[in-house]
């Protein structure tokens, strides 16, 4: 099984893409050939998630050389990286695209003896190999995720971490997938994660696509859901973890914690170990996005649903406290609470985290 | 001052309403005179919140018996109970509307030694009597309230139980607006209420309206914006409270509970002591209405949100445990937590509750 959200065409000619603004209504997929092809996708969010867009990045840089091809190593070198700076351009606060795009350039330039051709062959190698680590990572991520739950279990989900934002599986919803794929019955209860509705849109089209039996509720209902029984864990993804464990996710994803501590249901958080961050303490030093008010009074609306005065707060991400989280589950393995003890040996004593 | 929702006519010719469907885009009323119109407009929500459908109900009564006259006191009343059915089946299930009607009706029989002259009178004093309880009983929860609070204090509301949903000020609003009359400082922040956005809609046009300092959030901030210090108490109103303080509240209440509890922070149920049901044992009596998908998929949008084929799970209320509730906070007075104690205390022994 290959992933389909992001594909690379066997003739290295273009790269075709799942529209994700179209979704759930419309699945469309779109070809991108030119380096304007990749930056506007990628700044029009139809490509999303980190790991995807980095995916679809390092393919870009690959197909555009391709077409570009020439004579002058030299030459098409500079291009190269004027096209790596350009695509990177579209979205310059991605961490993960700029990684993508540097490692292609770099396959490139350690093939240079190779002339044209083996440079592109490099270039093409790696962009797939990115893609191939990305869903070696997230099935990985997603085997650890097995060991914590059982056939039949209720899973509360909040926002998007599956395969649309990554490769195969996803992190926050690989274990689901692969669950799925072995035969059990999850009971999957997504918050539609406002306000951009990534739950609505994006996770419960994956999981019901993922033949899961999915429940949409309003962020609002997740009390009512886990007082009632229904919910035996919650996964989510995450965007940054501090060195001592604390999580900034996706705006809501603490309540959600808040609320599974109260209800005695553990919360667990599934991420690449690349988005833990040692040099950030505590989640006191993760700097907190705050989106436009009209996310919340009109976007997606007929008409706006508050009065043109009253403002708005909408930060786009908040910060779970690590004593809240039952666990944080990497490709490497499995760490709990104290965190400051299980992230350090995660990496190994010998690693400079 | 007087109501602005709902208003009598001079010449009991009319009631004219605030269309609350058209806010808060919209500030249009809409002039009231037979039955059917008092029908339509309960019946699609153009009035809503049980105390305001009770007291234009009653008017309405009121207004269509005085536009029909006659002499005849029988053919009179035989009509009265005809037209006081019709109006209330356009909601069957709100008991306001229902003790309203019979309250007007029971006026007109307590006087038919008046003629039909007489009858009108008693039913126009009547529904008017409603309505200034009503303000009364808003009044004196809100200074019970405003013991609870202190200048500059930020404040979490969810839902709307103000002066739309009732006469003047309001339950759960109501100490914000007595309070702002006064002074006070308020900061308010405003749950959206998702899915039909009754904080968006309604509770931040109604204290952005009153001059208070109101800041609209997506229900899942509400974690977030407790977490940085910013709300000192959360106020709400509520449907049903069980005789052991179990307490049955617009969707989402109880997790902005169990987030209160977590913060250290004092959350607070304001309600009429006519909703106080001696009857119901605990919130497991309740039962929660579910309403429609298409409220969360589709309600509002200019295209569905969430894949057809997705279930949804869309209960309109959630049951805030006893425990959760600091205080109940009642026209009669202030009810504390074990309520098995202080709530018939409320009502007195002798009063069989």
């Amino acid at each position: 099984m290959r992933p389909e959200n992001v594909v690379l065409a066997d003739d290295g000619k273009s790269v075709v893409i799942i529209d994700q603004t179209l979704l759930p209504n419309r699945l469309e997929h779109i070809t991108l050939k030119t380096p304007e092809d990749f930056y506007d996708a990628i700044k029009a969010l139809k490509v999303r998630g980190a790991p995807a867009i980095g995916i679809c990045a390092g393919m870009g840089l690959y197909v555009t050389m391709n077409a570009l091809g020439g004579t002058d190593r030299e030459q098409f070198l500079t291009e190269m990286h004027n096209i790596a700076a350009y695509i990177n351009s579209s979205r310059p606060t991605a961490v993960n695209l700029f990684h993508a795009l540097r490692r292609v350039e770099n396959a490139a330039m350690e093939h240079k003896d190779g002339g044209i051709a083996g440079m592109l062959e490099a270039m093409r190698k790696e962009s797939i190999a990115i893609q191939d680590r990305d869903v070696a990572m997230c099935k990985a991520i997603s085997e650890y995720g097995l060991t914590f739950v059982k056939d039949g279990d209720g899973i509360l989900t909040h926002c998007n971490a599956g395969p649309l934002a990554t490769s195969l599986y996803g992190t926050g919803l690989g274990t689901l997938i692969l669950g799925a794929e072995r035969g059990y019955t999850f009971h999957a209860y997504t918050d539609e994660t406002r306000p951009l509705l990534q739950g609505a849109r994006l996770t419960a089209y994956e999981l019901d696509k993922a033949g899961i039996d999915v429940t949409l509720i309003c962020d609002n209902m997740a009390s009512i859901v886990m007082k009632q029984g229904k919910i035996n864990a919650c996964f989510v993804g995450c965007d940054r973890v501090a060195a001592n464990g604390d999580t900034a996710n996706k705006i809501g994803t603490s309540g959600v914690a808040v609320l599974a501590k109260h209800y005695g249901i553990p919360f667990y958080v599934f991420c690449p170990s690349s988005t833990i961050d040692m040099e950030c303490g505590t989640g006191a030093d993760i700097k907190i996005e705050e989106r436009d008010s009209e996310e919340i009074k009109s976007k997606f609306y007929r008409e706006p649903m508050a009065p043109a005065s009253v403002k708005c707060y909408n930060p786009a991400f908040d910060v779970t406290d690590a004593e809240l989280i039952t666990a944080i589950i990497t490709e490497k393995g499995i760490c709990r609470y104290p965190y400051t003890e299980s992230i350090p040996a995660l990496f190994g004593k010998d690693r400079q985290c």
